[in-house]
């Protein structure tokens, strides 16, 4: 399937958050004019727009909504806090089979305020995929762990590589816990070749890699560390490398493009999105 | 020793850019006043007071020269590039041998302009290090190779963890190459203890630890991302754990704090100071 350029672009799927100046309509129709099969879905544009009507639109546009983002969040020590965790995750997974997805992003949570227990939090990441796994597989939906950059950790998610990320999956049945490989987080780590052979059960266990995520990493960051994702080729990361170390590990899904960036969010959206058809071309496929 | 405080405050070293609105002659007479004994120093500072002046000045003070930073920048891939860092690192290298101290501190580099090839910017450093390694062991100077923090992998230091600077440093010789131990950079990694404890020479080996080096983690981080370390207890780094984990491992050295923030710049350096002391007791004895 990689020798084949117009196949390659049928797993093309465009992250609503890339392109945040449109809404749900104009993604729809944008993504649809533009060739592009599917969509990655954000929580609170579904919500606001409600998700039977989102997941209505996106399917009449001939879309496949290819996940959604996000629950996790699931390091609070408190009681209540952590009750109302579990509750939203549950609700999470509901509008992720609502709308046809079988993939829901999580972004495990940082320390709780004054603590600095990383193991702590991460066990308490496992407690929770173990309550919320089966009620995920029951309804269709994988919980994809993501890991993030480790300049999230503290405040994001300490699930910082994806040998961590592994590790905890890998405590649970598949069907209920996969990983996200997202380029952005992941392209410092020499380690990650291996780790994307792992995650495709190089030992003969099922696949975890539940998404595929490309994002460019460009300098310098700004404030926040949040905003500062590059649009593909503009930065350091070997896209086509990790395209093909997914694939050897097994891995045929779609390939989400999230790039958070607020230069991209002031252009016009279809324009955005034929720069980024373009730069899949080039440094991708 | 861990468990007698005052031997522990003797081990403690101010790195001179935590107090950078401090003139040399500053630093001296401001360490000695507070009893602090050791200093590290940075080249820039130092070559303008000038190499001689300032080794005198610390000497008198009664302060020990824990470490220079620094050397590194080692990933260029242009011949005349190259030629002028190993030049720069050799002087580097005189230069902390005339200040007395036996340790260089080594940020390695990012990726040239243009570069997607962080295997190939780390093989440049290992073979820096074997040209480099030699002249600074004859002078009683060991090349402490540092790893830095995943976000400054791209611009700064391709080397991001603890794991990939000790297959670096075990190359070569002990004498000539360790590593540094920061928390900054190290703290989100669940690897770190097992690598502080192969650091330390758990197989036998001699010790890599060439440096032991503190400052906390708070976010959000500034622009740039550079000048946003935290003061000793302010952020999420368990200080203890490391310097637990360090002595655990052999290491009885230097305890460095090194801390970039315009917050603490903006101050009167002894108060700083002070409060660095207090901070040091309190969240690392």
């Amino acid at each position: 399937m990689s020798g084949d350029p117009s196949a390659l672009l049928g797993r093309l799927s465009l992250n609503q958050e890339t392109v945040r100046q449109w809404s749900l309509p104009e993604l729809a129709d944008g993504c649809a004019r533009a060739g592009v099969r599917g969509v990655g879905l954000w929580r609170a544009p579904v919500q606001e727009y409600g998700v039977r009507a989102a997941a209505r639109l996106v399917r009449d546009a001939g879309l496949r909504v290819t996940s959604l983002c996000r629950g996790g969040f699931l390091t609070a020590t408190d009681p209540g806090e952590r009750a109302a965790a579990l509750e939203d995750n549950r609700a999470a997974v509901d509008e992720a089979a609502a709308l046809g997805t079988d993939t829901l992003v999580l972004v495990s949570g940082g320390l709780p305020a004054g603590s600095r227990d990383l193991a702590g939090a991460r066990e308490r990441i496992a407690d929770a995929l173990g309550e919320l796994g089966p009620y995920a597989a029951e309804r269709g939906v994988r919980l994809a762990l993501e890991p993030l950059h480790p300049m999230y950790a503290a405040d994001r998610c300490v699930v910082s590589t994806l040998a961590q990320a592994l590790d905890l999956a890998e405590r649970f049945p598949a069907a209920q816990v996969g990983v996200v490989v997202d380029t952005y987080h992941l392209w410092w780590d020499d380690t990650v070749g291996a780790q994307i052979a792992r995650a495709g059960g190089a030992g003969g266990t099922p696949s975890r890699i539940a998404a595929f995520q490309l994002a460019d990493w460009v300098t310098p960051l700004p404030a926040g560390a949040l905003l500062g994702r590059g649009q593909l080729g503009d930065g350091s990361v070997d896209l086509r490398w990790f395209r093909r170390r997914v694939e050897a590990a097994g891995y045929r899904g779609p390939i989400e493009v999230e790039i958070f960036q607020p230069a991209l969010w002031a252009r016009d959206g279809a324009e955005v999105l034929a720069e980024i058809v373009d730069r899949f071309r080039t440094h991708v496929g």
